[in-house]
Parts: C-alpha cells; structure tokens; sequence
C-alpha cells in the first residue's frame, strides 16, 4: 500500500516552503501519498498547531507518517525527533508540537534525528521541514526503520495541555481553538459533558459578562441570535451560533478563559 | 483506472475539517485519486458554491464522484442524498447545492443516504462531511453500486436558478460570481451573448449609476480604466477591467441585480 | 514512474480555476502526480511567480513538468511556450515568468505552443491555463517529444533580474519577496553574502533610516527586537526578526531598493 503522510506547518500557502517539502519526499519516495492538514496555523502558535494534529490524527490510517512544523526554535537549541507510537509516526521539532496527539496513541520511543544520511546533504539553518522533516519522512515511507533515525531519548519536551476543572457551580476552562465558522472549543470532553445538566439553563461568563446558552445537538437546532453549546466533531463542548460567528459576538480568541456555570 | 473524488467545500483550510474527510476517505479507499475545488465557499453560500460546482465540473472526467459541502442545516431536517446523473455521481445536503450541476449532466437519480453501513459507526451531528459524505464518497469509489446507498427519493430540493430577462431596451441580470480578480460574471449565457449587437455600444446599469462597456474577446483587448462586457471562462457573460478589479470600482457583489443595455 | 507537474499561478483557492487545470490534466493523464507550488501569487505580479518558481524548482526531481500562469496579456499578442532545459520542461505564457527557474537548469530550447491537437478543442481567450498549458503538461506527461507542441522560437522574452552592487561602503540591492513569517529576502545570494565581513556592524539604509542588523545564522540567535541578516533556505541574504515581522516593521515591501553597508 502506498504510503500516507501528512503536512502540518505554520508556512501559509503564498510561499514555495510547503511545495519545496513535497518535491524533497517524491525525490525520495514518489509513491507517497501526501496530504495536507494545514500550513495556516498561526506563525509560531505551536498549542495550535498541536491541537490541529491532535484533532486529525485519528481519522488517518495506521502506519501514517505526520510531519508537523510549527518551530520557532529552528537552528537553535531545539532538538529534531521522530515519536512513534502505536499507530503512527511523528516527525517534527522537540517542542511540544507532536505530544498531544502522539500520546492519545501511546508513545513507544522517541528518537532524536541525528543520522545525517537520512537528511538532505547541505541542511540549511532556517527550514528544517525541507532539509530534515521531509527527507526523514520520505526514508520512513520508503521502509527505513525508525530506530535507524537515531538515538532514542526521553527528556523530551512535554506538552501543556490545560485541564478544566470542576467546582460547586460549574466549570472554568479554556479556549483551544476558534473554527472557521467563529464556533469557539472549549477543554470540555465528551466525558466531562456529561457532567453537566440538560435541563438546567447554563450560562458562559467571559470578562463579568453572564451570557445564556441552551445545551443542543447541532447548529440547526439553534434560533435566531441565541448562542448555544453543543459537542463538536472534535470532541470537545463547542460554544456556538447559528450561521454567526460565537467568536466575534463574545470577542474571545484561542487561549482565553471563561466559565461554564449552571443558570 | 483510479477513482477521482473531487471536493468543494466551505470549510476553510485553517481549521483540519478538510484534512479529516480525506483521511476517512484514504482509510476506505487508498487509491482515491482527490482533487480539492475549493474550500473556500463563502460561509453557508449554497449558491456560490453551487455556482462554482456546476463551473468546475465539466472538465472532470466522466465517473468522477464529487463531494460537496457547504451544510447550515447539518445535524438538522435536511437529508444527506446521492445524485446520479448519466456522468457522474454528486454525494452532499439536499439543499440545492448539487442540483446546478447535475441538471446540466442530466439527473437519472437522486437517493437518500440511509445505509449506515457506509457511514462511519459514530457520527456527529455536526460534521456530515467526514461521517457520511467522505465514506459514502470512498465506498462508491471501491465500486459500492449506488442503489445500496439508500432509498431513491423524487422530492429532493431544486435550486433557484435565477434567469436574466430580455426586454426592448436591453437585458436584466444577476450578478453569479466575483472571481479572484475581481471579474463580475454575470447570469448571460454564450448563447444570450449572440443577441447583444457587436457594432453597439453598450451600458451597465447600477445603482442608477450607468457605464460605458465595450464588448472584447479578452482583457488584454481593453485600454487603460475602460470596462469591458467578454464571454468568460465559465461560458457567462464577464464585467472585467485589464489589471484591474471591475467588482471593487462599480462595488458590485454577488447576488446584486444590474442592467446590460443598448446604448 | 509517474510523472510530476507543478502548478503555479495568481489564481488564488477561492475559484474553480485551479481545479479545472487539474481536472483536464487528469482526464488527459490519469496518473499524473499534480503538486502545488502556490496560487497565491500577486495577481499580474510575474516577478513574483518567477522568484517562487525559480525558489521551488530545484528541489523537484529532474523530468518534472511545470506549469506557471501569471498571465496579464492572455489571449492577446504574447505566445504560449514550452522552455526545455537540461532538466525540467516549463510550460506557460512568454512574458519571462519561466526564465529565471529554467535558465539556472541550462535552457536547450523554447518552442511555440501551436499544435492544435495538444490544446483543449475549444480554447477560450481568458483561460489558457485551462485550455492550452494544463492539456500540452498533460500530453507532455503522457509521453508527447516535446518538439511535437509547435515550431521552436529564439525570441522569447527574456526575465528582468535585478542585480545588486558593491561599491565602498556596502551594496545596493532590492527586495525580491517577502515570505509569510516578513522575512525580506534581498538579492543578495550565498556567494556575496561571503564578502561582507561577519566581525563589522552592520547597517540596513532604508527611506533614510538607519537600522543596525547582525549577521547571524539562523533566527533563534536573534534577541528581543533585534535585526539580523541571515543567509535564508532561498539561498538569498535576508532581513529578519525574531518571531516578528521585519517587513512591518520596516515598511519594507516587494521590489523595493535598500542598501546593506558596513557601519
């Protein structure tokens, strides 16, 4: 079967960067299958980054390679690695980027990414994506085993995933992402849902203001200029209007925090 | 020979949502050959994604199965369907979406999407794109013959198709699309552009404001500010200016309702 | 091996374009291997198109066919053109878009698109990149000589690259693109770059300011709101900051002229 791997960078599309990371990995391996999750994630925004990968990992097949390049630090300190999982593969900087969907598979071994002839001979200072990631990637499509990438290690850099917590009145918890639609996702799981009552009314508080939302099952079940909660295709609680942006009518962007209390 | 999925959506290519139904759709079928039409349909637009649809299609090869999504009703009353038309397959919301560019290719059936064993085991009351679409999409292109799909229905949801209206002094007309360079295509097909006299001059009429257009064959025919009327790529009747955006100096938008007349 | 097109344009993902050269590429060649460099070139900006093609190019594997469309004058006086280099074969408009990228390879010949039987049977007057470019890259692909798409020409049109110049106290140069993290990438290339000295200061002369820059490797060695000089993954000199955008900041864009001086 051919082999799938995807592309997730903050590079944006109006440059040659994404196109220059293909054309290394069909030099290398031209059977791959490449995809692309996005190249918008905000420049540097590496929780955003790491949400992203984190949200599309699991639809992908076994044996995907992902290539993640969200990477601040590039030329510097920071260490490049390969993560294995159960599942999958992982190839990016040591940032934090690739942990959160790495470890919902269970981590087995993570390799720093130090075997030079895996990599493009002259490896440039600023664009590890076109010059390690990708060749790395393409030899891992190709059949190189993960364990000839390097030297495994385990001080490897965590990530921070915020948790919510519970308290007697309701939930305090955090942005992780705004959609496209201006839907805002909030740390609130599947599980933790159903903590909370469908019959009492809820209300969001986000800077001293108290605003009503009503628990649904999907946008069209909302009327008007109502905002509703509702459990997103991610997962997670997911603050919502219908056919409006929840983002722009309350002014919260990613990282924020608000509360979810009963009414 | 590969089955080629195409996809248009309103998705967007920050968010992973697109990157999600073509991992769902490589996981089912790992041949798939998937061309993306665009994601970047204005929010809940079914009309200029509809418009862009029916413009796209005709290049595709016949047998190709096009997805499209563009889904303010997701979750809600609305039905997931499959239209078969003598070319090709159409698999997205009855909403009218699909209808522009199958009636051109003649409708032979429309089905209900009800056979869950081609749908993803959980699906969400939010994303039909990835849970139903995508895997309905894959499955057909593994050779699942239509009918199994679900029920055929005949109460599916036309578009309105606006039509332009001749009259002794000229012609009144929709505004179909502003493309990326700002061209205004207009609801005149190549047949109607025959009736317009090539030997006068004529007007567009906006906002009572009334300009000067030349008919020419291309925009390079066009001289310095001059508005030109020329049959565009898309087989309508195109406002254009040379290097210029004809949308952004008449402030015309898509859906406006403008006059083209004899001077 | 299948065979690998490359895609540029100004046509932006908004439309249909883009996927309608795609849609005829493979109803031509089925198994093509389609790449995108970008569509978001400036529209008309063929400097532009050419400097991302020119970045792009080198890392495709040698037979690779691509095709740029930054194409103001289509339909009108300028010629479509194959350019056949020792590696790579170009296809687009003559206006000097494909030269800077094919004359690094070593140009062996340009021909005149003019076999009719290459080209789409209706070619409209605004959309070649559709008509006549997708359709000859796809035969191209499929195995056509490439002496077979029209009569070959010796005066096409040449490419405008601007040249930087030394003189006693730094160099003159001009801004060749500016990516999306604000990097200004400036006509500098790896070899000048070795005649600055890396123990002097340096000055960025701009509009009459005065902005001291370092010479440095990579972008995490700069600090704080620091400039640096950095030789970037383009392999040309660029101005930058550290997770911020030194185009902002300078109000520095494409084209424009700066001079780089010892301090």
């Amino acid at each position: 079967m051919k082999a799938l791997i995807s592309l997730l960078t903050d590079f944006g599309v109006k440059d040659s960067f994404v196109a220059e990371m293909k054309a290394v990995i069909f030099s290398i391996c031209p059977d791959a299958n490449v995809i692309d999750i996005t190249h918008e994630v905000e420049r540097f925004n590496i929780r955003m980054g790491a949400f992203l990968l984190a949200s599309a990992v699991p639809y992908f097949p076994a044996g995907t390679i992902h290539v993640a390049v969200v990477d601040p630090g590039v030329g510097g300190e920071r260490r490049p690695v390969l993560v294995e999982t159960a599942r999958s593969l992982y190839v990016g900087p040591d940032n934090g980027l690739l942990i959160p969907a790495a470890s919902r598979e269970s981590i087995r071994h993570v390799y720093e990414l130090t075997n030079r002839s895996l990599m493009r001979e002259i490896v440039s200072s600023t664009f590890h994506g076109r010059d390690i990631f990708a060749p790395v990637a393409a030899h891992l499509a190709s059949g190189t085993p993960p364990a000839e990438v390097g030297e495994e290690i385990t001080d490897y850099v965590r990530a921070h995933s915020p948790e919510s917590t519970f308290d007697r009145r309701g939930i305090q918890c955090e942005v992780l992402h705004v959609d496209n639609f201006g839907n805002i996702i909030i740390n609130i799981t599947e599980q933790q849902v159903k903590k909370l009552s469908s019959t009492r009314k809820h209300n969001v508080i986000f800077h001293r203001k108290r605003i009503p939302v009503r628990l649904v099952r999907t946008y069209a079940d909302l009327r008007g200029k109502e905002f509703g909660l509702l459990l997103g295709s991610h997962g997670f609680l997911e603050i919502a209007c219908r056919e409006a942006s929840a983002a722009s009518r309350l002014r919260v962007r990613s990282g924020d925090v608000l509360r979810v209390d009963g009414a």
